[in-house]
């Protein structure tokens, strides 16, 4: 994902997911991680994602959903568990998932 | 910043900040990002902070607050209203920033 994600007008709910990679499962967490983002587009309540790996490993990725329902629908589907699964057991040292309540926006685009 | 930040129990606030960059003043760029970062561990009610920049150049970083007003006068502070101007005039070629109330956090540490 190369963009800013376009949304609505708050409120909506952001999932800010940061995490730091184990060394194993590079190939298999990639297409997990593309994956997911495929799978999050197709759920009902979606709004937008946005996601960074820099050369340091930390992660982030960003969920914008409509409601806290959408969001925690999302964590509960079996595809996205069984991969739940995986990070805890081999691809993740550490992660932080934070539900968050969107409040006020401010955007840019250059000339 | 390579790590996940760690918080105290919610609420608090984050601020998500991301961002598309153009081609321009990629050293005066790095520099003043690295001196954000640091101007933002200086200021009262910061919290912690985490930052990547993909190699598709999306960046994302999210600055944690202990309230509203914390993370607004960060925002007002003299040497980051400057580096807020070169921003929207040289940096960045798309940006949202967005203000949220962090409601429920997970983490995970493996073994």
């Amino acid at each position: 994902m190369s963009s800013v994600a376009s949304t609505p007008d708050p409120p909506y709910v952001a999932v800010v997911f940061t995490s730091t990679r184990t060394d194993k499962g590079r190939e298999a967490y990639d297409e997990a991680a593309t994956r997911m983002i495929a799978l999050a587009h197709e759920q009902p309540g979606f709004l937008g994602i946005e996601s960074a790996r820099g050369a340091d490993g930390l992660g982030i990725t960003v969920s914008y959903w409509q409601d806290d329902e959408a969001a925690g629908a999302f964590g509960r589907v079996m595809e996205h568990r069984e991969v739940q699964r995986s990070g805890r057991d081999e691809w993740y040292a550490t992660f932080a998932l934070r539900v968050c309540r969107v409040e006020r926006v401010r955007t840019f685009e250059a000339d």
